[in-house]
């Protein structure tokens, strides 16, 4: 995989998290990076999110480093803002750059105070063991219960050049769209200015991250960061800006799927398609009741061609439809035309929904042209294992 | 336990569902009966619900008979309709009175066409098996998942004469707020108009069976009917209202507690009372959220007192508060104070929360008197068990 250029990257263990795996996590752009951020829509906002907004909103949309912990979010703690600051400005004095050019990122559990000095024990072995290629070091180094890193690149030819983008995200539970979701780290060598940054980031997450959901809970935490470094050389304006914005798009769908698969417990990632609504937004609504039913994804678990409970879910999603214009299929199976059963094998559909991807497509007829695509996964025993005892 | 008088009760196995365990119920009153019904909000609504409300709106608010059936929630199927209704016409035949006076109810899976042969075929012996002690029979006939038969009861005196009001339900999975919710029949001998009826019916409705969740997932055929059929000679006006609408909230909160404490595999009763909201509604929509997160009813299943996801849950509901004015108590022990950790014995709290009763208090401070209780149940690998092979 071929990573933007002007990054470079660095994990260790810092002892935040008890099992001795990299917990602490550094990226830096060799120049001052464009920096847009996108942050979580709960009330409560651990104290990274506050930093993060205060460092971006004082540099005016720049930096040059991302410093990320596992294992403690460090929120709803008493000195949060105070270690994060801290830590930032470990970062910022290796570096010797300014302590706004520093974005804050953690992960972990919640109300447990945050001790900043093994983090700022590590910075000196982190800036010293800086390298291009362990871009994957920092995508192991940020999952807590993800069972395998999530990393996904892309890149396209402007004339002589190459823009590249690469990102790297972490989630599992705690995922929910309506917010920025989880944390993700996105860097790309294109050149644009800090507003063009943030107008491509905006709709990329809106048709990623914002489809997403694993559990309805949206955590205190997540974060999305997105740097342009612009060593690449091309300037990103005019017609480009559409290139630029489709493919880190693309990127980030293909982070925010990686999560879905990777849920929770999970052993099949979900897929919803919804259509033939007013807007997109409609669509959009009724995807995410079906994404977040439990009786539809405990069906799926069980192979259950269920299909009365995904009509169900999308009947009190809030979208006004007549039941008798609506058609489902499942794996590709019409087993609903009309609000009622349609005639199909259930042995059949039930052996294909034991393979790992399962696809559920709803069509409401004669409203419009809306549509949506939904990421989830489906619900098993495991999640409830996993959460039960996640502290303990 | 004393029931109303001037009603009869009876119950019979119809070969609806496969285990031969009764599935078809008959609730009568002697004469007829004021009646009030509340539906589900959801889109797609079963058959039943569209004739209950059509049988309601037809006779202005009066009925004689429910016939109520598990195994088959006679929903998003082409003879639905028909079939409800000649299952009604039976009923009103056998008895002598209008098929409006009946009032029609289903539950169990969606989309498979249901038989009103097998249905029809045990009327006349519902009939002849009618006794005023059996309202018993009726709670164990409409049990679908549930474990055990809810019913309660309740009366109060004026004067020389008493007022007895009595319910069943049935429910354990797809049982949320902001709908009438699962099925619920409540007899009562007082009298009263139709228009007063509803009036009592709404309030109790909303402080009770609206605030409760399992899972957040919406029926298609949730419906609870009242009958009020004057027999104790009791007419209930003016002061008295309150007084009956209270008794009625007693009923309907003991039947709502019910339901939660049998989840589905559920272990854990958890009781939600949020306080010094602007508005009871604020509180309400604060304990629906912490009511409805997968985390923290994971985290009671598992005994750990994680009070971050409490307050997070609290975060995204929508509702704007300072965390810093936020404090938790679990089991009566403060874990949260101003938004930051409490100091509380974990090991102390983790026994306490091995109780089949859990208690969560969310206070905000400074804000204003909104406040609500909230029931909900833990969720455990039971759960998934039993809706990943619902059908099969």
């Amino acid at each position: 995989m071929k990573t933007p250029s002007g990054y470079r990257y660095a994990s260790t263990y810092a002892g935040i998290r008890q099992a001795p795996k990299d917990d602490l996590a550094l990226i830096v752009s060799d120049t001052v990076a464009a920096a847009a951020g996108m942050f979580t829509t709960n009330r409560v906002q651990a104290a990274p999110v506050r930093l993060g907004r205060k460092h971006l909103a004082r540099s005016g949309g720049y930096a040059q480093a991302i410093l990320v912990n596992a294992g403690n979010a460090n929120c709803a703690t008493r000195n949060g803002d105070r270690v994060a600051l801290l830590c930032c400005r470990a970062v910022a004095q290796a570096l010797r750059i300014p302590v706004h050019h520093v974005l804050p990122a953690s992960t972990g559990v919640i109300g447990v105070e945050m001790d900043h000095r093994p983090i700022v024990a590590q910075i000196p072995h982190l800036v010293t063991s800086l390298s291009a290629e362990r871009l994957p070091d920092v995508a192991k180094a940020i999952m807590t219960t993800d069972t395998r890193p999530k990393i996904a690149a892309t890149e396209f030819c402007v004339g002589r050049g190459t823009v590249r983008i690469a990102g790297v995200t972490k989630g599992a539970g705690m995922i929910h769209p309506k917010m920025a979701t989880t944390l993700a780290f996105v860097m790309t060598d294109a050149a644009l200015t800090p507003v063009e940054l943030y107008a491509a980031l905006v709709p990329a997450v809106e048709a990623s991250y914002h489809r997403l959901t694993i559990d309805g809970d949206t955590s205190t935490n997540d974060t999305v960061y997105l740097l342009a470094n612009g060593s690449s050389g091309v300037r990103v304006t005019g017609r480009l800006r559409k290139t630029f914005t489709q493919a880190l798009t693309e990127v980030l769908e293909d982070l925010a799927c990686q999560i879905a698969r990777d849920g929770e417990g999970a052993r099949k990632l979900i897929v919803i398609d919804v259509e033939g609504t007013r807007t997109d937004g409609e669509a959009a609504q009724l995807a995410r009741a079906i994404a977040n039913s439990p009786l539809v994804k405990t069906a799926i678990a069980g192979a259950d061609p269920n299909w009365g409970r995904v009509l169900a879910a999308a009947g009190y999603a809030g979208v006004p439809f007549d039941p008798a214009r609506a058609d489902i299929w499942i794996q590709g199976v019409r087993v609903c035309a009309g609000g009622v059963g349609a005639r199909f094998s259930e042995s059949e559909l039930a052996a294909k929904l034991e393979q790992n991807e399962v696809h559920i497509r709803l069509r409401i007829r004669g409203k419009g042209r809306g549509r949506t695509r939904f990421w989830t996964c489906d619900l098993t025993e495991n999640y409830i294992r996993i959460n039960a005892d996640y502290r303990t």
